[in-house]
């Protein structure tokens, strides 16, 4: 990999071929002063990018990533359906016998991992100690009446798709989401990501840094949940403020191993990640083989979504790209966090990148400047030499 | 409670804490000369709100409430439920075998009573006497092959969904559904509101008066459904012009006990119907249990409404809120008649309503009048001391 | 019939109330120098029109349709729901074994003839070669993992559709659909249609012009599917470029028997072969009974259509009318080709027609004055005494 510093205040490498990257982020960085990101890619297993720029942001630094924590989570779903351990086609109460009160009883693992269960969120809504104890918010879940009749429809489940998954791979497996993807996914291919951060890694996390303040702009209404409705319920809006304390700088929510939203990491970190579910990197075989790869990033649903009132698309735990998330072509699979991170793998192109912005983007989700380096990376790939 | 006989020509009471709802009333009544209708809700069970104004009603007036009477149908299939004598997931042929036939030996009662089964009408289409001719209508839909999937969309079934209902009530229970909501549901509990409505009570009934015309509007369509339409076949448009004569003002409709359309009521009846559903009633214990309420609020289908054109939400025969029902909280069931009438049950808030204008709307359904009193009755409750 | 040459360059016939219809054709000529076409039209079993007009083109012109060709399929299709051979609720694989694979052991006959079964194409992608390769194309089917999980959504298997039918009626007839189609639908009915074109029919082929460049049009954007996205899959735009050569003007492809798009016609050999669907003719029994047409005319799934990004509606092979296709009422089921063909059935009017343009039209499908075309008929239809 040839070694080219960046310009302005971009550091990192590059392979040939991919300075256009480097050029993008720079060009990022100047327009928005204090600046500071991370973005990471791999092409065929090998890593192509690896670059970083502004204040007190290196390519060790980690952070909490909120939602792009379920990415991790898709991950592990993903190796358990390779292992033959989990039939996506089984109701949930097979792992979870649990599960099948409220009507739930035939509701798929399929089902449940594509946000299609009607389970959102629950009233009495969370607190923040509340949401973070595993085991209170399964049963809540598994008692739970579905808010919609699993299977209608699609509302993005941002806090409990995560308990759902951690769930099943306890049952399945025995250990908890946060052991299991350390042990069998991170730890073994040198991923610097986690779902649960130990302690010894504490000194890594930088602060998420709150999204600037809009400017007044005509016509613009702030996103306001009503605390009575699906959304106000999915972001638990009626017994806290979702976003005050920023979660991912909660030691507690780090420390906790919330597979929905408490997960920290490195671009370089979710790059990897990915790229181990395509591609075989630095002699170790892929973690997926094409036909689960094939199988969990199948598209799920498709529409409306009844928390969110925008258009989503899921496959089984990850996101698919659509109008708005624009990740790749039509295979791509990952997921963004409210912060504005993006992990996400590509087998179209044989792409998988992580990107990690320090401040939080309003509005919250996929950072446009993500997609726009995602972008560039595609082109990159297409004008090289095979 | 507190009398509070309103200014203007707003008449009757309003508990502590409500008198906003009165003021609204007082304002509506004023923008519109000779405006006329009844607001009742209860908030825990207690009767919060209780008014009317206008020319020729009173507290004790009942009008024909079109579609609203699908609300108290509803009602029927809830208490069904509740008993354990039907179970929403087994297929309507289990309980009317002749329902099996075209093809519809599979559809479930669920799938049925979310407007989901493809017999949104039938062609060719029905004359007013074919349409009140419960036994008639019943076997048409039983021998018909669907014009949509079942389950694969929604479209609203006007007139059909109140003889389905009817249909499983009588193979059940053995009563028609007018009687078993007035022996089991109507006449114990003092609930001022008919599916059938007794000779007896006719001279307490008051015409719907129609819809004023619109003013001239460059751009405004009139609302017109082809004949050969899915909408033409749901409102009958081949066979009869649906809305002349009112059915609501047509006798033999009111007498016929036909559920989706022929029911007569006041607020203060829908308002303690719905109340009853969620809250113990002057020491009567509810009518349904908070599990029964959580399957049959819970929502359906949303999305475009093949026969509407618009989207739409339904959860067990009820209406869900969305943008053009703004009924309440995301718990919230009810039901809109054409004439704009509405009654909702909100367990969220605790709340439940009924508004009965005296002159339709245009366009039909949920008067937007109704809405505001329902948002001002919800912000007293939110302002009072718990 | 009356024989009433028409003025301008249209010739043929009309019966006596449809004069309108050729009126509308001779000013649809003249807005348009060159304008080629035919249009035929069956009422009650009856041609009550037959035209066509432009130079080159006669009443027994025949052309490539392109994916009108599907409507033929359909029929076929249709045919065999008649003779109890074919259940649309029974999986794929109870007829080709093979298709199980890649988790599609479930996958309904009627959840893969309406577009929903995930296999909208195949990566990598097929040359020309590859996809008039019928064993070729089935094979990678079969052994596929669907894009998207069937019965979640449809999307336009613009290719892929006509392989599954095809292999269908092998399995089942034994016979190819090109000559279960000759032999028992179009030879013994004078049906001037040809899902596999004999040489000796080729001397009455023209060649399918292609559309005029469009004027530039500020805001208007030119139709690209990028190759990394289900629609260039589903159109192999990685693989060629699917509109040159044009596959209607290859002989290759007309004579290769390939139902999704290889077909050729007249328009007068597309109306009586919808028209032999719903009414006797000539004497000879209408092919498909009342049930048979409601089974297979019913609308499967409407909304966004996840290949071609805007609303589709589909039956079981057949297209239904929505905003976009104007083909009639609610009952009538059709399909349409790129180059602007249209063939439709309409029960509830008692019509069938069909319309074939020369020259392409774009955007690519129903030529807007083929649906005038057809509404022309409908009034002729009204006003005429029954």
């Amino acid at each position: 990999m040839t070694t080219s510093t960046g310009a302005c205040s971009v550091y990192g490498q590059v392979a040939p071929g991919f300075e256009a990257v480097r050029d993008e982020l720079a060009r990022i960085a100047a327009d928005e002063p204090g600046f500071s990101a991370q973005f990471g890619a791999y092409a065929g297993g090998r890593l192509v990018v690896d670059l970083w720029c502004g204040p007190d942001i290196g390519p060790d630094s980690i952070q909490g990533v909120f939602s792009a924590t379920k990415g991790a989570a898709g991950i592990c779903t993903a190796l358990l359906v390779e292992r033959g351990a989990l039939d996506l086609d089984a109701p949930v109460s097979r792992y979870w016998p649990e599960f099948a009160q409220g009507g739930k009883q035939a509701v798929t693992v399929r089902t449940a991992l594509s946000h299609q269960a009607g389970l959102a969120g629950v009233e009495p809504q969370l607190t923040l100690d509340q949401l973070i104890d595993h085991d209170y918010l399964a049963g809540r879940l598994a008692a739970q009446i579905p808010h919609w009749h699993p299977g209608s429809a699609h509302g993005y489940h941002a806090v409990t798709i995560g308990t759902i998954v951690d769930e099943l791979v306890r049952r399945i497996d025995g250990r908890t989401i946060a052991r299991f993807f350390h042990e069998d996914i991170a730890e073994p291919r040198g991923i610097d990501f986690f779902i649960a951060t130990p302690d010894a890694e504490e000194h890594r996390v930088r602060d998420v840094l709150p999204a600037r303040p809009a400017a007044p702009s005509p016509g613009a209404e702030p996103m306001v949940n009503p605390v009575d409705s699906l959304a106000g319920m999915a972001f638990n809006a009626a017994a806290q403020d979702p976003f005050d304390p920023l979660p991912a700088n909660v030691h507690a929510v780090r420390a906790a191993g919330t597979a929905s939203i408490g997960g920290t990491g490195s671009a370089r970190g979710l790059a990897r990640l990915y790229a181990s579910c395509i591609d075989e990197i630095d002699g170790r075989a892929r973690l997926l083989c094409e036909q689960t790869v094939a199988s969990v990033s199948q598209l799920q649903t498709a529409g409306p979504d009844l928390v969110l009132g925008i258009p989503t698309r899921f496959a089984v735990v990850f996101q698919k790209p659509d109008d708005r998330l624009r990740y790749g072509s039509h295979q791509a699979f990952g997921h963004d966090g409210a912060g504005g991170v993006i992990g996400a793998a590509d087998p179209w192109h044989g792409l998988a990148y992580g990107y990690v912005p320090r401040r939080m983007v309003a509005p919250a989700g996929a950072d446009p400047r993500g997609m726009r380096l995602a972008g560039t990376l595609r082109r990159c790939l297409a004008a090289s030499p095979a």
